[in-house]
């Protein structure tokens, strides 16, 4: 991919978010481009993670207004949490897919060289309906009285929990499994205690749920999509 | 290698074709150059597995007429099948090699900087005869009667067999190791049935032997160079 | 860090040395950048190897004469090694820091950034006093008669113990833990008989004690900081 982008577009810069998203991991891929997203625009978006890959999925290129971002990639709900981030999406094309088994290189490369060519969207197939596309937007915290109700989005590799909410205040508990946890809230791992659990403010600005020099997730049986109640 | 070439040509795009090749494993190295040989040129190809650097091994440069190709690498096998797949050798040279640990750093390099510049590849060294370079290209497959003669190239890490044959007809069947399966050849792993052996087109428009959710290889006892019969 | 720079200076070359460092282990990570540093100058070298993110350790950025070089990153060690090989420090400057978790992303890359646009060091930060600096060099060895007293700066995953002492003589033993091993000097592994333990010249141009096939360090007990005595 990277050299047939280099071969249509010598000229233009590509950043490598990341090669180690577990394979046909769909949500996980989703969910770190809609982390990373804020960072990688003004620009265009490639992701390929395409279990349907030469089958009958869509290949798709979206444009997103106010960003000056495009996104292209398999339409199987990979792209939607990041574009429905950075904007509301204002135009969406199916690109002709030949239906071969390395669609990154010979359908989705070829795409994101052209948008970063200066290609508008519309050039690049066949309008779709944006309210078609495949997914949803990451859901967003309910507040519910004092308390914001938030779910855990995805756990990482040393069992902390990310959550769907931003410190949005000083949260001292927080409930799931019909178990309350007092907590501190804090701005970094090493701020815990050994064996404390707390909500540490992540990389990308949101409350995990972690426990020092181990996996919070596997002592408190927490996954993703699980309802979290944060109160202050 | 990468610092190097940016301090002597820095507006040259370098793309990282893998970094995964076990150690030592010229064939590997050798095979999957030839696979993505087609999308990397024109330009420059540096490759280095290099279990012989420091000892008496040839460094050398090859250019390949037609393609506007050169390749850059020790002369142990790694760079033929790739270059006799691009077209023919038309001039190579042995590259001084004062005998380092990192020959990839202080002599490839350099050298392929120099071509990426614009050099040919007689300014980097003393002549040598094509027909001494180490290697040689990967088998075709041969048509006998209503089949073809292939063999396998390489089982990757799923167990799937690549063979050295593209899907020039619908076979239904291939014979290897005096026995003889009934397959359909399809365009997709998912087109499989769980435990269905088949024939699939990989990537690279060849035809590898897989087996749904499973390793074909261990299944069926199959190993690089292993002949494979295929019949319509 | 790719994406901001990619923001902020378009036209800046990135190259990755490494992503292989251990979690939090900031002498592994020093030792490979006073390793590398002699190829990455002129230029701007930026390191996160940070257990201490979000915590009050200082982020600086550092000038170094001579070599117009500038180094970012945390004020924790993984800096003054490289920086003390590539010459004196001529001027240092603590960057502001908001305390977030992603340091590297929010305050270093932006730095880099600016200085590969140009910008000197003093226009990053306040001044301070570079002898405050976090770190040391890498010891030199000491020459003693007709030897010299090196030690093992690093075991390697493979169990090679690279000493901190270059090939300047031809050394026959070397003795550590009490015992004197009588050895060979060689350019490469390969060079070894199997089972023969050896002095070996390293990538680097760095002595390493090497035992073919197998964990020199597991087979003499050698662990980082050790003493070797080198004798010719």
């Amino acid at each position: 991919m990277h050299a047939v982008i280099a071969r249509d577009q010598p000229d233009t810069a590509v950043v490598d978010l990341t090669h180690q998203i577990p394979p046909h991991d769909v949500r996980s891929g989703s969910l770190t481009l809609w982390r990373a997203a804020p960072w990688l625009v003004p620009g265009v978006i490639l992701a390929v993670v395409d279990p349907g890959v030469a089958t009958s999925r869509r290949a798709v290129a979206v444009e997103v207004a106010g960003a000056d971002a495009a996104l292209v990639g398999p339409d199987n709900g990979l792209l939607l949490p990041a574009a429905l981030r950075l904007g509301s999406i204002t135009a969406a094309v199916a690109l002709e897919d030949g239906g071969g088994t390395f669609a990154g290189r010979d359908v989705f490369a070829p795409a994101a060289a052209r948008l970063a060519a200066g290609a508008h969207v519309h050039h690049l197939g066949r309008p779709l309906d944006p309210a078609t596309l495949a997914g949803e937007a990451v859901p967003e915290p309910v507040p519910d009285g004092p308390g914001l109700r938030a779910e855990v989005l995805w756990i990482d590799r040393f069992g902390n929990a990310q959550l769907n909410a931003a410190p949005s205040a000083s949260f001292t508990s927080f409930t799931t499994g019909g178990t309350s946890h007092p907590v501190r809230t804090v701005r970094a791992f090493a701020d815990l205690e050994p064996g404390e659990v707390g909500l540490v403010i992540d990389s990308y600005g949101l409350l995990a749920i972690a426990l020092r020099e181990a996996s919070a997730s596997a002592h408190l049986g927490l996954s993703p999509g699980q309802p979290v109640f944060l109160t202050r």
